[in-house]
């Protein structure tokens, strides 16, 4: 069940209008995608004065708001992150077109050929807040990947989405794209309405605070691509080697302590503790790292306690969570109770130590010897992230173009009928898998 | 959100059992998982005598409360029929093992190598109605994938099915699978609770009446492996041959119209609707098929008016509504609007039909110039049959032991930490796909 807001009638047209341009779409050819990127692009460095005079008018009107300092970066858009944008989307023309691969191609019997053949969703939903860039970004994923999108921006970024929409529209609108697979919400309302549209859209994208995430979840029937938290935990074992224990520890936790993959936990084995726990906690500390141990590590090193709470926290912070554990299997124990399946690490020498954690730890990334900060679409080489999924079900993990296409299967055949394989004296299936 | 209905305390302790030993099931090796699926064909083997008088008790219980005959059938378990189940299971003993193959394998940078390994979702789901010999085979698939299973059965068959996954743990307690990972649930209210155990169960599998689907995907937030309806579409172009579109109606109408791969709908293109109708019409009430049509099929033949309703409507009975479309064009509108995406036809010789039709039709099954009774796991070659889905995203129409399968990323360093890959002087990554 979802939340009783009921679309309104234009919204419904404007999606009906989405869908129809975008099954236009998805039947495109590779040329005619990445000519229409290409528009995109050059559209937008015609239109930057408008655009970037929108962005400034936007970042005043949030200052005037009192908006915060984080925010404001994310919603500011200079010349620079403009000109990154655009090479960004000139990327997305170089990345390989997910749309028609044959990914199984079967005689099932003479002339009759199965095959399964990708194919896009069709209208993506994506919600974002301050980031005027995502636009450009997920617009051009889209139409790489032979989709509609549905973008609706966060209230501080309506002028320059506004302005971007436009500039990608006009582009499109001198291709063999309808500029009618780009559109953009910008209430709070269509938002609740958006998600009421299972007939139209395929897939949900939310990109936001874990709670806008969860809002999202709990509030649609369509199938969401992202997760909620990022609860990631590293667990120095044993035989882990100290030097290699504590940069992975530094890194994981501040390299980027906003980051969904950067650890909320350290996990340590006891034999270990006494050596490890002192130097970890300096070299944290050090950058200016809060700490929270359990009782055992408070007895270590001399940190605040931490209790059951911080155990299901993510900080997206400069504070790390410590707890000592008798063993691997305890550490995986507290990580499948209390991890959100996103990523998490051991730090060990001992094969056999790695080989049960990342068998048993039931999580989007299990690592060795390595930082979690590497779970993401880029550094996969999948040439971009459209999401990170900690749901069970495929897509898992950081998610690229792959995560914006399904499959059709297709039959041809030459008047076959089933009747023929049934019956008294059926007939058999060669099942021959073709080249 | 879901039904207010909450886990009884003991149905949480079970799955959260059925949980731990799903996760040692999940490490074990092939040759273990198929030790344990023919120890289960062995007990059912030696316990068939039990079996079979717990079966004639429900049996006999189900004919006093005068259940339908179709479900009677489907309840009786003679010893042909279970001998069929014990085959079924070994058949699955033979399957290739869908867990540990490597998906991608890539060098990230010198030392740092990114694996995409698939392994087992952990514990599905499964409701069904009065079929004992579904047990079976569900049992021995959810062992050859990894996985743990909470089955729940119809009240007709709680008997039959008590008796077979006794058997079945008995089977598994001589070997390295432990029997915790086969459950069985009997009464509705456990049902209500199953769905709410979103933290211990991946994926719900439902079989059985629309309604019930509907009713499952609709007060669950785990993902539901199935379909509500089959509404399934045959097109007959102008440039149809005559002998070749009658044989396939005839086929995906009344070869076995129950089944969600029959068609509910012809639709005929005008150009030879006068020559198609009268032929077709005839071939079909001489299978008992009753005919609805549109007012211009009405004009050509004599039957009764379909309504609105009808284009809507999956019969599962021997009724087909018959419409004439003018072109490719409005067949694919009529099938977007009112179908289900399960399976849809066309019979043409015109190659240029079939491809826009294969490539705008939104199904999971677009077929040419067969029946659409095909869609089915076993005759696309899975070797086996989970379910038939009917949402967008993977996995799509038949589902064979790939949909009780996921996948993670491994990812093994010697210390890499992400700082080295950002800042002002990154060290780029190779992505270098390795053999």
């Amino acid at each position: 069940m979802t939340a009783s807001f009921i679309a309104s009638r234009p919204l419904i047209d404007l999606a009906q209008s989405t869908r129809t341009a975008a099954r236009n779409l998805a039947v495109l050819s590779t040329e005619s995608k990445n000519h229409a990127i290409e528009a995109i692009a050059q559209a937008i460095e015609t239109a930057a004065p408008d655009i970037l005079a929108a962005n400034a008018a936007d970042c005043k009107a949030a200052e005037e708001a009192g908006i915060a300092k984080a925010l404001y970066a994310r919603l500011k858009l200079d010349e620079t992150k403009l000109k990154g944008a655009i090479a960004g989307v000139r990327d997305v023309g170089k990345l390989p077109d997910p749309v028609g691969t044959i990914q199984i191609n079967r005689e099932l019997d003479q002339g009759l050929i199965l095959k399964r053949v990708s194919c896009p969703l069709g209208v993506l939903g994506v919600i974002f807040e301050a980031r005027p860039d995502a636009v450009v970004q997920i617009s051009s994923l889209a139409i790489k990947s032979g989709n509609g999108v549905i973008l609706k921006c966060g209230q501080e970024a309506v002028r320059s989405c506004e302005a971007l929409v436009k500039a990608i529209r006009q582009g499109l609108a001198k291709t063999e794209v309808n500029p009618e697979v780009v559109q953009l919400l910008t209430t709070r309302e269509e938002t609740l309405a958006l998600l009421q549209l299972d007939q139209y859209v395929d897939l949900i994208i939310p990109r936001g605070s874990n709670s806008f995430v969860r809002f999202v979840q709990e509030n649609t029937r369509i199938p969401v691509l992202g997760h909620a938290e990022g609860i990631c935990h590293l667990y120095i074992d044993q035989a882990a080697e100290i030097e290699k224990a504590i940069a992975i520890t530094v890194d994981a936790k501040t390299q980027y302590p906003a980051a969904c993959n950067a650890i909320e936990t350290l996990l340590v084995n006891q034999e270990i503790a006494a050596n490890f726990l002192p130097q970890v906690a300096t070299a944290l500390q050090e950058r200016n790292v809060e700490l929270r141990g359990d009782e055992q590590t408070c007895q270590i090193v001399d940190i605040a306690p931490a209790t059951e709470a911080d155990w299901a926290t993510e900080y997206s912070d400069l504070i790390l969570s410590i707890k000592i554990v008798d063993a691997v299997d305890e550490a995986i124990a507290h990580i499948n109770t209390y991890g959100s399946r996103h990523t998490d690490a051991i730090v060990t020498e001992d094969q056999n130590a790695a080989n049960i954690f990342i068998a048993q730890v039931d999580a989007a990334g299990v690592y060795h010897n390595c930082s979690t900060r590497f779970a993401d679409g880029f550094r996969y080489g999948f040439g971009a992230e459209v999401g990170i999924s900690t749901q069970k079900m495929p897509p898992r993990g950081p998610v690229g173009l792959e995560g914006l296409i399904t499959y059709k299967y297709q039959i041809t055949g030459d008047g076959h009928i089933a009747a023929t394989y049934s019956g008294s004296n059926p007939k058999s299936f060669t099942h021959k898998d073709l080249g």
